[in-house]
């Protein structure tokens, strides 16, 4: 199990390598709904994900022995990037698996960070597959997304860095894909800010923690489809039992909420926010009168988009 | 004259009205040039652009006498929702003359922030006399987006935060339309600064400021044709002289190089700005030699984009 100094001992350990991001607020989107919202910009973070906080605490924390071989994921997004510029500051190699329908920026961004990659067919099965192959190859250690300690552990001091400025908050909102971000925020919220209550946000259209929680057992996501997508994975048996058991509420929202938040963090606030950042906003959006004149702290999980596909034509 | 303590005495007056912008850096983008770049982020200002600073310099100059019927102007831009949250901070009203072509999010943007608007045929001409109409009515204070010493002395407070926090850079870039900024940053440097070389940012397609200082004489624009739509008007009698003094050099550069540089900092710094701030990291594109080994000051002039309407699939 995950300990208060855990977290603590994490975020002195990566904190030379990643940034603080900040925390922008704004008063025009406040005015909206009557609330005062507090936004960490971990788009703002290196690989301009909060990814880079797991993937360099699993790096760093592997002994000389077990990462003397390399480190090794299979992911199409932000973890890839985050896990192999995390290998380059420790000198080491990084293997990553990717589909090979996976966008040509991601594979670029991967590639120029230094991972050697290998592609393979675009479903779960030939993904591990082939993470096993190269894992016998290589010998490197395989780092998984969310399901690992080392990585859920990272991720929580995003909201430890959160509430450490602003520890009066009545609530922190996190989306959750694998749950690696939000059981990680849990886990800060549970042991040093017990006050502050943790909602997950979830598409519809990819609503596994949802239905996990009210079948009380992990349900994968057949098919999910969302514009958001960096939540398109089911929760995992190490995040599982953390989200059962300490978060608030799941609150699912509609695709149009999602475009509707991005859009309005986009013109309203400057910043580029990637569409799993804005299912937090659409939670506010859709259940306005929850949270008016409360304190809510929002995880801008990242901000990598492909500019050349922008949904706002789809709103309106 | 303008003076160096106009100056600072501006920057005292307006402080407490606007943000203090943030100076940004990317060693991403710094690698690609191998220079140090700093980007003064205008475009997270009030109304998303360095326009408040000359407008709120202009409205809290003027007496109770002058401004008793308020404060009026012409423009399709960010001078006019600058203008007239200033004048709503002073408590006066704002009467502002637009194009009926004007783009709606830019007429909402203007009606929200509480201004009188009156349309007209999208001429000089009939801006002129529609404006003159209104003021003889209302009695109203005019007030020049830029040929006007308040404006001008408002606008030079931006490149004093950027060179207060770092002051041992090179260059510093400006845009250029009408020259507000880019004599205030001239000014700035020219008191405060005086090893910083300036630069003004110019897109060929609307190079009157360019081709001013060749001909030594103003030569407006006509039918000038860019993305850059705040660089669209020519420069004053007031800004062309300070400009003829004090600049380094204009640069022009090519649409191709514009859209390249907007993309660049969307990407890889995730903040939105408008195509015109775009202008001096394409100047940086486009003659990178003359920057290596440099300190580079970039002022990020504004963020206000219709998301409807982005260049992104004109490039690549």
């Amino acid at each position: 199990m995950i300990s208060k100094s855990d977290i603590l001992e994490a975020h002195q350990l990566i904190k030379k390598y990643i940034h603080k991001t900040p925390v922008l607020t704004s008063s025009s989107i406040n005015n909206i709904f009557d609330l005062e919202l507090f936004f960490k910009c971990e788009n703002l973070q290196k690989v301009g994900a909060f990814k880079i906080r797991g993937a360099t605490n699993a790096v760093f924390s592997l002994s000389e022995e077990e990462i003397k071989s390399g480190v090794a994921t299979h992911s199409s997004g932000n973890h890839a990037a985050a896990l192999t510029l995390a290998a380059k500051w420790r000198n080491i190699p990084a293997e990553v698996v990717m589909p090979k329908t996976s966008p040509k920026v991601k594979v670029e961004a991967v590639r120029g960070y230094g991972a050697n990659i290998t592609f393979c067919e675009p479903t779960q099965e030939a993904r591990e597959s082939t993470m096993a192959k190269i894992v016998e190859a290589t010998g490197a250690m395989f780092i998984h997304p969310y399901n690992n300690e080392k990585i859920i552990t990272g991720q929580a001091t995003a909201a430890l860095e959160l509430l450490q400025e602003n520890s009066d908050l009545d609530y922190v909102i996190a989306p959750v894909g694998g749950g690696g971000l939000l059981s990680g925020t849990l886990l800060t919220c549970h042991y040093l800010f017990p006050n502050v209550k943790v909602i997950g946000a979830e598409p519809k259209g990819a609503d596994d923690a949802y239905r996990s929680l009210q079948k009380n057992q992990i349900i994968p996501s057949i098919n999910p489809k969302t514009i958001a997508d960096g939540l398109l994975t089911s929760l995992g048996t190490l995040t599982f039992p953390i989200i059962k058991e300490f978060v608030d509420q799941i609150i699912t929202v509609d695709e149009a909420s999602i475009i509707k938040a991005m859009r309005m963090i986009w013109e309203r606030m400057k910043i580029i926010i990637e569409p799993s950042s804005a299912v937090p906003l659409a939670v506010v959006i859709e259940n306005h009168e929850l949270f008016k004149d409360k304190k809510v702290g929002i995880i801008l999980s990242g901000g990598n988009v492909d500019l050349g596909k922008l949904p706002f034509h789809l709103a309106n």
